[in-house]
């Protein structure tokens, strides 16, 4: 049984009150608290030594990644980020100065997006580093861009370059906040998630949540530098498009509008943000499953691409 | 260094943003989103194994206090817990039917409160199980209890029986979060506090943050029936006052009240709450540090009382 077999037993019996319009199950949850002009997001997500980082990463770097993940997740609602708190789980020997420059990497990305730490709980784990961040959002009242309502016809795009994020990325990347709150301001998205499990794995996740199939074009679909430098000086690694469709941990954006959409969308992007690719990478399709399409013909991703894509 | 200095070491830098109202150092975090009537509550605590609990705990068990702790911060504030996210960290060869039963215990314990389960990430800590819970939770503006407003001259008061919670206790405590609530509104408690770290550490944490000393009547102190009967069946455990006075996880609530509303107090407890005694213990005064008092006179408690507490 992996992580999403056990999720998916495991969420319709977690209790729900008034307050929830959207439990878990999305990339966040969202709150309806009453205020008239915004609902509230809600979302955990850890960082484990060996897992997510390796022993010999900058703290710095540790504790940026383990804030940066839930800012994504913010982002993929098209939300705003306002208040953090820290669980962080330490070796019995720790070095005060680790964890010190830990909370450095967190609270420089904090201010950056205007989110106070209110909150830092410390304990025991005595083999890794474990940091666990819960972070609260808003987003304007109707403005939430679930996962769960892509719609048969659409045009998918994605924001950068994918794959590869292993040499790097994974640590530095930048969460989309300002990208995504302006397509929600200025562009009918159907449905948005962001990629922690890679292209292949997360566009499944949409299609899942909203009953649709995907066809994808092999040669619109991003490939990082990255990737590609990781391909070219490695014999024995990924073919770039498999890592573009395969791996993890690119927190780019990956989202569906009505095709009719598709071209403006397109040319208001390139004028807000020249620096940041945005690719259309194909289409949602009455059906189920990922159809990736080339010159010679189509072939089916099959139901666990992202593990065994071979490509 | 321990976990306290650390935390004072780091708290200063953290980012604040308008939201925050009181930000890490107390039970919970106060944020004002604008709500006309009421602030909400933000707090993140974690249960890890062998620290915790032990390997051989009902999953059931651990579940629920993985959340109970949080919802016992959530009543140290008098506030309404209102909706959790769950990380969880397993062992690379979990059961899913002991997730499933962690799961049990902590949405029994959320529906009992009204609590939402909203987020559960899963993640691998090879070694044992990590349980992190973020709770948010609301208050009634201007109603929120913190821990720095006690005054000198207050009468402090305990809920329950203290020490021996590790018999069981720390398991199935109740968090008291209707009494404090019925506190928050029908008496003026000038700071609160739930007791996680055994009644010297935690009156600590009250006084520290107000600034002043207290006094504690040593044959007022209430002991738990399982310090009790512990110290009566195994002669080398600690002398029943020393449990009571150093050990943590009784998750009681510790409050002070202006003297003259002691009497008062008292008698209307009674009444509300009367299966659960409520214990006058001592009173605070100008200065700081613990002063424990008998008729032969009085000791003081050295700093770190709740650890070196001999008895």
């Amino acid at each position: 049984m992996n992580e999403f077999d056990l999720i998916a037993r495991l969420t319709p019996a977690l209790p729900a009150n008034p307050t929830v319009v959207t439990g878990a199950g999305d990339d966040c949850a969202v709150l309806d608290f009453g205020l008239p002009d915004k609902l509230f997001l809600f979302k955990t997500d850890a960082v484990v030594e060996g897992v997510h980082f390796e022993k010999d990463t900058p703290p710095e770097k540790i504790g940026r990644k383990a804030l940066a993940r839930c800012l994504s997740d913010i982002a993929a609602m098209a939300g705003t980020p306002a208040a953090a708190v820290v669980t962080l789980g330490l070796p019995e020997q720790f070095k005060p100065e680790t964890v010190g420059k830990i909370y450095e990497g967190l609270n420089a990305l904090a201010k950056k997006h205007g989110v106070a730490v209110v909150g830092g709980e410390t304990t025991a784990n005595p083999e890794r580093i474990f940091i666990s961040v819960a972070l609260l959002g808003t987003v304007r009242r109707g403005k939430q861009i679930l996962r769960s309502t892509a719609q048969a016809g659409d045009a998918i795009f994605v924001t950068g370059g994918l794959g590869g994020s292993a040499a790097g990325g994974h640590l530095d990347f930048e969460p989309r906040l300002a990208e995504a709150r302006w397509l929600a301001e200025h562009v009918a998205v159907h449905a948005m998630i962001d990629l922690s499990d890679g292209l292949a794995g997360d566009l499944r996740h949409i299609l899942q949540a909203s009953g649709v199939g995907a066809e994808l074009l092999k040669t619109a679909i991003p490939i990082s530098r990255a990737a590609k430098e990781i391909a070219r000086n490695n014999p024995l690694a990924k073919a770039p498009l498999a890592a573009a469709l395969s791996e993890g941990e690119d927190f780019e954006l990956l989202f569906t509008v009505a095709a009719g959409d598709a071209v403006k969308l397109a040319d208001a992007w390139k004028k807000h943000f020249p620096k940041l690719k945005l690719s259309c990478i194909g289409k949602t399709v009455a059906g189920e499953g990922i159809t990736l399409r080339d010159k010679t013909g189509a072939q089916k991703l099959d139901a666990h691409g992202y593990e065994h894509f071979s490509g």
